[in-house]
């Protein structure tokens, strides 16, 4: 069973990790898997929002979006068709809670980060790679703030690393990471969000074509797990650097 | 362990499905999940949208809301608002993507059934009572498209059943079905799909607080799929009636 | 003159009024006028819009909404187009100054009660039986913020009932509580809005055909003022039970 | 009793019609109501909406509109807002209705004429002068459509005149054709749409305060028919010059 | 060379500036440059907005639109279409800048002036003859507002004049306050906003057809500085009336 | 006179432009005025809009956007808003008709090339930059479209070639292609638009303090040839690269 680009089942893309791609963002990253590419900038402003405010809490909150141009063919914007799209919703609220599930509030102080995850170029796994670079860029803007010292002192805002990856199944084989071409292709379609330890954060599965059993089920989660462990190692490596 | 309402961890609450409700719609069902109760129609018309005419295929779509008051406390309408929020889009897109899960479109032929699904009053499991109830108000639709000779002759749209419940863990312990007051508690909140044979058609599971282990999941796999196979047993004899 | 459904042309369809129907609000009544099923809730809230603040009056608002599927063919929901239609505001406007004109504002102390009429099913009349069930569902609101003691001690907001019911000529004559067949026919359309005593809070008469004259348009009034004077009888009786 | 002008109680403000305001348009019409100035323009168009193609018929439509600062006060305009009020959305399915109740839309042919009131200064009984001066505006662009030969022949599209006035009770005494400060302190408003020989179109009476009994209201419909008929003949003048 | 209405290619067409045209606003004109006619209304309000709140400074801000039939062609109204168009904002803003060109912002105090600059009726040049009426409208809410006291004691907000003039060049030839017919044809349009003493406070060219090179961008620019200062004359004669 | 960045008042910031930064767009380039990053690509599709059906012509339009943290504050998504702003508006428009400007609309044929300039980072000038790099964008895709040969046979579409580059008044001196700091700094702004050859396609000149005089307005219209012919050698080399 060889993969449209040669990859074995569970091998991921080549995934980079840039950090400090913009001059004005606490963080910023751009992160590509394979050619899936999106910058992903984390904003820290002081105060929280309305219904937040006095709680002694801070807050995270994401928005994801995608350039018009990033596929194949070219899509209209959100913006100029005013109003957000089902899929731009799911995928923005996915991340933000994704990300709040490895930061503590309280220790956040009440402050406030939002992730722009913008994809300039899409080939499948955009909102698994918004996932895995948002937490980089958040873990900056969170240094940003300490070194500010807003948040709370003696207090760790994060408490865990996050990564994700898609997985799928194709002609009833799972497989890892799908570009485009493949997750067009598969039966079953589901989104892993774990931490660093192995925990998961979310789990979504779908079946676009049949059903799927309990057993396919288990080799899409060992699969999940496999990939968001190689991401964490990435994601370390790249926040040494 | 008791549970608030004095249920065991896996034990549905009262389910009623009444057909029939609406004298306009092709297809009606009032569901309750205790006291969770959801209006769902189904309404056939002749002919696909736009980007699927001429394939020979039909098409299922559905809406979920929630009206102002169903809660406890009163909310906006989202008309008055001027757009749908995020969590209405998701769970709209949940429903669809369930119930075409079951349906074979090509047997539908070029017809499209639009499931509305309005929650009059809210408790807790509102978009997994709708999935429920949507099923049988859709079986009720294409037992009158077929009756009006407008599917494919000697094909049968409906391909499985679907039903959907919530599980959850609340102080460590997996639990079926949430009312409103345990699903706030829940630290990991799940909504499992199923087909009557007992097979995925989708998993969303989320950390509302600490990340979750793979035994944990195993078990909200398990009570999901009871859950479900219990409200498959439902869905039959509200059909036979 | 038989009427499609037998009755004379001055007899009001069966009308009921449940109580109580729904858990969460502070007033809730399901009302029907034949087939025609609109849900009112009353919600409480305490504190007043912006504009009001200070005044010492509190505030009555209504929203109206039908369910898509509420009639013969489904509609579009307006939270999907973004925007509300020219009836809809009118009637929520409609049912807005109905009940305000049986309110003592000031009595109300600075709370705001809204009222939601959906339709459930519709089958002519939905805004005089909106109207009819609101004041119901306005009267519990009351009692309960009265027995909660955050209106004016001494003082009663309610000072007035109030009921509705349309009125129309078709083929020349006058009749009661039109049904969706005959509100199509009908040449003139009146919707006519009394206290319990029998005066008028709102007339509204549009000739859809020919223009009509002084002698109908008085035998109208008189054929509302008659259903009113009938629904007012049906209001108490509930409100006893 | 002397109003704040020095009318009489049946007395209208002074009524000038003037046709022919605008170079553009096939009817136009600046009406003023005293110091209330709307400029009402009809513009001819072939063709009927998607909905009315094929039936032979044609159609009219209004929509009204205030300027800013035609009030006391400075608005925000509805475009800027992005949404139009539910008082703009009455009155303009008013207009709409009153002067397609003196249309024979079949003798018009597929052609839609669109009634534009912009209200230039507001001194109350801003869509009773709207109505008196579109029919102007509607006779002048039908006259033109007739011209051009695109209605049909040997067929009158103008069926009836038709002019409104508003009515209402100040300190217990009705007063016909109210200014802006008579309009706020009313009791009771009432608008009153007629033909040209005095029967209804339209009859919107709304209790401001308290309710009224049938015996003012009969007193309403007095003067609401006398002022029409004054409206009457100086509409039909002004067609004459 | 004549041009379609007999000028020579340096005159501008009658111009006419009517003060107190509203009875209503602190400032208003009417303002016609031959058959384009915008009335202009200024309104004056005690505070700013929120962002320059305890700056001690005021605010000049304006808003442009069109009547549907203000042009040849009925166009569809942005409020109906729920959003203002890009030609429409960039005149607001262009009206607005050229207004607070000449304001000193600090004089007027904490008070905001709102320009509406409403086409009533449309011949080309619409947003020269707004920001020329404007003008004199803007004068007469600051003149209006220091005899209320409101504006910096000793101190004067207006510190010059601004008139504009659209320019352009038509079969090679430059030519001076084009009219509609004109301006379709016009190979370069230009629009000149100068102040009263002869500086430039915008300049706007662009070429419709081809490019144009520096020395016909001059004769641009000797046109637009001679009309202005003749509507320069205008405004201070009309000011003096 | 030093410039912030050591710049002399005549030198443009450092430019780069990157052809083929995406796998997708028939045209794409990243273009760099200083920190100032702006991704442009060109989207050819078969057809144009309705309006200019069956005309023989093809049509290019642009659409200009800011990433949410691109400027050294987060701004609010237009998306979510739900509206376009003023500001945006213009700029796409302005971008739209510069590359209008140079292209043989019939010898596109019936096709049309929509044009996203999405700035990735801000640093002043970020219109100019579009313009520059779409321009580029826009041959790329021109050269894709007849390769394809879907334009028209042995005509050339691109007429001339277009840049632009603001320019601006600081202290009294004329200065070329301002960053931000200095942009906020200037007393007048300007932007100019020229072709390969020098003349002019667009002149935007605005006083933001003091109105300029002829003098200064002569200056910054020598700098501004002078920068764009420098841009346009740049551009050149580009499009051999």
């Amino acid at each position: 069973m060889t993969r449209i680009d040669g990859r074995s089942p569970d091998q991921l893309r080549p995934i980079t990790i840039e950090r400090g791609w913009s001059k004005h963002a606490e963080g910023s990253v751009l992160v590509s898997f394979g050619d899936t590419k999106v910058l992903c900038t984390a904003s820290v402003t002081e105060g929280v929002p309305r219904w937040r405010r006095g709680s002694g809490e801070g807050w995270v909150t994401a928005e994801y979006a995608m350039l018009p141009r990033s596929t194949n063919t070219r899509s209209d914007r959100e913006s100029v068709r005013g109003k957000i799209g089902g899929r731009t919703h799911e995928i923005s609220r996915l991340i933000g809670r994704s990300l709040r599930g490895v930061i503590d509030l309280r220790a956040l102080s009440e402050n406030t980060i939002a992730l722009d995850c913008d994809v300039l170029q899409a080939d499948g796994g955009t909102r698994t790679a918004a996932i895995t670079g948002a937490y980089v860029a958040l873990v900056d803007a969170v240094r940003w703030a300490q070194a500010k010292k807003i948040t709370r002192a003696k207090a760790e805002p994060i408490v865990g690393a996050v990564a994700a990856v898609s997985v799928g199944i194709i002609d009833g084989v799972p497989m890892t990471d799908l570009c485009y071409e493949e997750d067009v292709r598969a039966e079953t379609d589901m989104n892993i969000v774990c931490t660093g330890d192995g925990r998961f954060v979310e789990v979504q599965g779908t079946a676009e074509g049949a059903p799927f059993d309990r057993d396919l089920l288990n080799q899409l989660l060992d699969l999940g797990q496999l990939g968001c462990s190689e991401l964490d190692a990435i994601q370390r490596k790249a926040l040494e650097g």
